[in-house]
């Protein structure tokens, strides 16, 4: 599929890939895009014209709103066919319609560079899990006990809790330093102040498309054809807030005033070509047995190569190249989305199109791969030297995180771009 | 204030109340009512007729909508004038512009029985506090340590942690028993099936009006100028998902299956006659001093009866009443709304408009005050003996259960109404 569009080849935004996203031009209204390597086609033109009325015969215009959430909550066939349609307009060989008219493109075509980006949904819940083995052996060794470190319930469920949705924001949004509660020594009562331990979460997201009736659940193999598409999320953390805090009832202020995701949705059906088998839950590969519930068929993972990188406010200022701290991939994630998506919903409980679910703290198996801060510095005695000289254990106001993420193979990429956002201080 | 129209002056839904709820007639679209006795006042219909346009003059109508947001984004200015003006309206010595048409009553007004209720707000993100120190110490002794019940944390924040928005239903919906895995021994693998100890929580709620931006916070003595009004919630538990699950992100789907919430949200105002000051919060009284950013001036608790009351399926059949299982009262509670707000958005954590904050389990010191089966039979070794004779640990398929608030001073009444809700046994 050559799309009729010039774009590099390695973009990783060529025809296999179409992700979605909300934007606006100039202070317009926002309204939802795909992005083409460095274009971005609008489809609520598409649509006012008739273009792409073919993807969903007859229904109510979906792409004119500010958000995914109309399109989201078509489902699967809906997604499918617009999908089909897509590739065949953008594409050297397809249809005419938007290739051979230059008025068209004119009103539905912009440049990337022209855009601003904002939340490709409206999140109803946000659900942080807590799916990748190392990370969680990796904590419960630092804050429990290493040869007990992976609790109890860790091998036979997904873990999760509820994140807070207000505080899902788009990439680029600045993030206020948090304020709170923290208590540096056992002996001393607590004290107010910014948090100290300002960290970073590596993670993978996904959008809920078509959901379930409170009472019903999603079952595990049809689940993928309740998951929309995925985005990466750095989930924000202030591990000294969440250390005082958190016992018995999990994370609260430690997480809930930011959770930043990438812009552009990137669907399902793009991410099928990079399935792998992910490591087997049996008692022949040492691991407990898993419920009926959670029994996937096929492939459950997903070869996605990751990368996390820092800049200073040095570094910026003297335009070094932000600095890659920790390079990973989600196929170190033990439970996949779909088994997150059957058990979330096993208790009856209903997912809504454009809910919110991230994998949890992606860390790899050597030091180099850890999702963050605190597994990277070892709750920072191994501070981390960045190009300008700086030491980081965690994170400095003015510091840049950029996470990104492609998967490839072959001649085949399909990419994330990019979920980024700079510190600020915090309030007086 | 008397009312012109018809009612109990013990109803508890006198001039003094007037809490506002979303309802629909027929099948017909969701508006916004408020309650007198047991009649319900139009709002839309007053404003598309211009009578209550002094509430906010000159801004776009938000009574003719499916939820209170748009209202309790207005902020308490709003909220005050409307209130007034309702008062006015519906005094018989007020304004005539109700009293005196009969045209308008008749499109205005309709009765309580003919009504459908609906869930008042859209809950954008449902927060569950912990604030009850009779209860967590309870718990405490239970699960882990008689003689050191509360956690180290407990006297200094109200701990809380996020709830499921989607899974916030009205009054009257029915709850489906939950599945999920279950651990009945310490020394054998989990199981999957309906829960076998499904549990109430009695609690106060209150949703949040205007909010606040993401990155700023709401001062504890500015709190409650952002609290639009109160409703009762029964957190809904399954005890043996909860207990498995729970460690160490805190509840997740041992509760996500289902929150009810009374129907009408009684205004902040309507309460503030019955606040009370509340155990002090300082060294001289034995405990901690808190930090100042919770620092409350004035009476911070409220003196507000609770009930429970559960009714079997025998029961229902015999004609029998619920059986009363627990009173309590809301000034039981250790940390105020206005706390809760202040601690929830210090770390710049972004409130919105229609966000449900709950209290936590509120138990009282007795036995009999316990909000919860859990505590009421101490973990099963006390069983309650129903009126149809049967023993109740926890809950069974086709138990009702009900519970009431009302806060009362000399002739002033301000009722709450019910939450109640019927279990129906597990889906396939």
């Amino acid at each position: 599929m050559t799309p009729f569009l010039d774009l590099d080849p390695d973009s990783g935004f060529g025809l296999h890939n179409l992700p979605y996203g909300v934007f606006s031009v100039d202070g317009g209204s926002p309204r939802v895009g795909v992005r083409v390597g460095d274009h971005v086609v609008d489809l609520s033109v598409l649509e006012a014209e008739g273009v792409i009325a073919a993807a969903g015969g007859g229904r109510a215009p979906v792409f004119g709103q500010s958000s995914l959430n109309a399109f989201m909550g078509l489902g699967p066939d809906a997604w499918s066919a617009l999908r089909t349609r897509l590739q065949d307009l953008l594409s050297a060989e397809g249809s005419p319609a938007l290739r051979e008219s230059g008025t068209l493109q004119d009103k539905a075509i912009v440049a990337l560079e022209d855009v601003a980006m904002h939340l490709p949904a409206e999140v109803g819940d946000y659900t942080d899990f807590y799916s990748s083995r190392q990370h969680a052996t990796n904590v419960g060794a630092m804050f429990r006990d290493p040869d007990n470190a992976l609790l109890p319930n860790w091998l036979h469920l997904p873990v999760g809790y509820h994140g807070r949705a207000s505080s899902v924001i788009v990439s680029g949004t600045d993030v206020v330093r948090p304020k709170g509660q923290l208590k540096p020594s056992d002996d001393t009562p607590p004290v107010f102040g910014p948090s100290r331990l300002l960290d970073i979460e590596l993670e993978l997201g996904f959008f809920v498309g078509a959901g379930n009736e409170l009472g019903d659940s999603i079952p595990v193999n049809d689940a993928a054809r309740h998951i929309f598409g995925f985005v990466l999320v750095n989930d924000w953390s202030a591990r000294d807030i969440q250390k005082w805090e958190y016992v018995p009832l999990g994370p609260f202020l430690g997480k809930s005033f930011a959770t930043s995701i990438s812009p552009w949705v990137v669907p399902m059906a793009a991410l099928e070509p990079f399935r792998i088998p992910g490591e087997p839950q049996t008692p022949e590969a040492g691991n407990p047995a898993i419920l009926g519930y959670l029994k996937q068929d096929g492939p459950r993972s997903l070869d996605l190569d990751l990368e996390v990188a820092i800049e200073t406010e040095g570094m910026r200022e003297a335009g070094t190249e932000p600095h890659v701290v920790s390079r990973s991939n989600a196929k170190y994630l033990y439970w996949s989305p779909e088994q997150q998506l059957a058990h979330h919903t096993v208790n009856g409980c209903n997912a809504r199109p454009g809910d919110l679910m991230a994998s949890g703290t992606i860390s790899g198996e050597t030091e180099d791969s850890y999702g963050s801060l605190l597994e990277l510095t070892w709750r920072g005695t191994k501070p981390i030297t960045m190009p300008d000289g700086q030491e980081r254990k965690f994170l400095a106001d003015g510091d840049r995180v950029v996470m990104s993420g492609v998967a490839s193979s072959g001649d085949r990429r399909v990419g994330f771009g990019e979920v980024e956002g700079t510190v600020r201080p915090a309030r007086g």
